[in-house]
Order: C-alpha cells, then sequence, then structure tokens
C-alpha cells in the first residue's frame, strides 16, 4: 500500500477548503488515503515568517479575497464564511483530539467543519455550533466540549502545528508526496502529475 | 481582433520567466497577442505591501527555491542564475525604452534576457552582456547604454512600474485576460479556462 498524501490545513483558509475538495479524488484515483493534519497560519504566517495577515496586506489581499471566490465558483463551491473570521483554535482542537481517537471520524469532522464555516457561514468555534456538529456526527459533545479545554489536548494540537512547521510547511492546502512538498490548491494538477510520474 | 494579454514580469523572477514560457502558446492558441509590461518586485513587495523579500523569508524562501527548480524541470526550462541576483533597473529600463520604439523587438530583447539569465547563468546588467545582447539583435548598443542612463527613461519606467501598482500588480508572472487578473506560472491553465469560457 502506497504512502498517504499528507495534507495539511487551517479551517480559515479557503484555499484549504478548495484543496480539501479537489485532493480527494485524485487521491482515491491514485490508490492514497489522505492524511488530514492541522496547521495554523497564524503561527506560521506571523510567528515563524514575520510576515502580517494576507487579508491586510496591501494589492495581494484584495486578490487573494477575488481569487479566492472565483476559484471556489469553478470548482463547484460557494464561500461565504461569517463577516468576522472564527477563531481556528476550538475546532482545530477538537479535530486533534479526534484524530487520536477515530482518524475517520476526525475526517468527517473536518469537512463538515468547513462546509458549514465556508457554505453556509457559520462560526464553528462557537459551542452552540460544535454541540450540533458532534450531535450529527454521533459524538459525545459534552466529552469533546471538555477535551479541547484540557491542557493535554491543547498540547497535543500544539505539537501537531509544532510538526508541521518542522516539516517547513508555511501555508494551507500543502501536499506532502513521497516527501515531496506541493503548497496551493492551485497545485493540485502538479500533486497529479507527481504521482503518476514519481517524480521529475 | 481580441485585446492582448497583459503579461507583466521581473527579470529576477525564475516564475516570470516560467510564465513567460507557458503563456505563449496559450495566447497563441487562442488568437491572443501579449502586452509584455515590466514591474518591479522590489517595490512592490518591499515598498507597497510591506514584506521582506521571498528568498529571507523562512520556510517560504526555501519551499520557492526547491519549487523554481522544480517547476522549471517540469516544463522542460533550466534555471541556472548567477550566485549574485542581478540589478533588475539596467535591463528594465532598456526593455521599457525599447518598447516605446519596436515592441516586437523589445519581447525579443526580454526573452533572450531571461534566456540568458535563468538559462546560462549570465549577468544581464553588466554593461558587457547588454552590449552582446543588442549586438546579437541588431540594436544600437551605444545608444541604448546612454538610454538607460537618461532621466527620461528611468521616469518611463519607473511610470509603467506605478501603472502596473494601478492596476493591482504586486507579483510576477500577473496576467490580465479581459479584465480579469491571474498571479502566478501555475495559474496559466486557469487563464486558459477564461479564454475558453470567457470567465465564470
Amino acid at each position: 500500500m502506497a504512502a498517504p498524501i499528507a495534507f495539511y490545513f487551517d479551517f480559515i483558509s479557503p484555499f484549504g477548503y478548495i484543496g480539501a475538495h479537489l485532493i480527494e479524488p485524485v487521491a482515491e484515483k491514485h490508490g492514497r488515503s489522505l492524511d488530514w493534519r492541522p496547521m495554523l497560519l497564524g503561527v506560521s504566517v506571523m510567528n515563524v515568517m514575520g510576515l502580517k495577515p494576507l487579508p491586510d496586506t496591501p494589492l495581494k489581499g484584495p486578490y487573494i479575497s477575488h481569487d479566492a471566490q472565483r476559484f471556489a465558483r469553478l470548482v463547484g463551491l460557494e464561500l461565504k464564511r461569517p463577516a468576522e473570521q472564527m477563531h481556528p483554535l476550538p475546532p482545530a482542537r477538537a479535530f486533534s483530539w479526534l484524530k487520536d481517537r477515530d482518524d475517520e471520524l476526525a475526517v468527517r469532522f473536518a469537512k463538515e467543519v468547513m462546509r458549514r464555516y465556508w457554505g453556509e457561514a457559520r462560526d464553528m468555534a462557537d459551542p452552540k455550533e460544535l454541540q450540533h456538529l458532534t450531535q450529527d456526527l454521533g459524538i459525545d459533545g459534552g466529552e469533546l466540549m471538555s477535551a479541547i479545554e484540557s491542557a493535554d489536548v491543547k498540547e497535543k494540537l500544539k505539537q501537531r502545528v509544532d510538526a508541521s512547521l518542522s516539516a517547513g510547511v508555511f501555508g494551507t492546502p500543502t501536499f506532502v508526496v513521497d516527501g515531496e512538498m506541493f503548497w496551493g490548491a492551485d497545485r493540485v494538477w502538479m500533486v497529479e502529475r507527481w504521482l503518476e510520474t514519481g517524480g521529475w
């Protein structure tokens, strides 16, 4: 069995949402599973790279915002998002906690967080929304809500984010195929080429 | 006749070189000419966006350097470049001066600057290299060398760079098709989709 494709995501990125949508059929076609791994743009962009957030960057900010909408439309997604950007930590911690228990369920959770946040403009950091989601997925909501407040779970997500930085991940989506890293939803075609050819 | 595709480039970007290589057949296939327009990454990235140069950015710098090599190999180009980054102004001013005289010749000049800089590691800001190039293209070298030192030519390039910023251009390659902007050598497939569909 070929190694999984690592897929690094942050819920707050529209390109992470688009990337998740695009990589799935490609991985499946090539008999690869996806290993969903959390990263945090706030940490990589601001703390490690020393850059300002993209939306606050002149010229590039407005372009990226237009581009995300255009890219999403092209692949059949709609980007709505609440007016206020979601706090990424509660759903990221919940994902991390779930991943240690049931990877498949964690992925279903992550996809639903993306779909509800980006597709339905629901703030998935809101405890009420998280409760709804756990209910829909058959997860014990009380257990999840107290887990994401625990020091252990916070520390485990921190370790995962540190691991993403050690792996050189700075943006999302990032895909790693057999040790080769690709950044960007607009690079899924290149990931596919790599899978087809084994590299060049 | 359909409007030209605007193509914004800076000689110092490997992706500009790759983008020039990729956009030409796409434009030709769709009966579009290319309008080569200079931009300067030093101005857009540092002065306007307030970011540090990409090579100095942790995580992203090393990735981009690896990616440029990989991307170039994929499209049949080699990236050599001199150890020291070329000063972009002399060839950009020369291009701008030529463009006002003979657009086709200016494009041939730009392509040769890219090929010699990226493909043959020659410093195309060096007066000797510029002299060689003008000779090969049948341009009056003395005239060109004194033109790029003149205040008028410096001012004209500045106007062109200001125009790129007013158009919202922050990186290279940037393509503008019928008012729609696309940034990145990895977006040529999307430019092509836009040309095929007229937008979505």
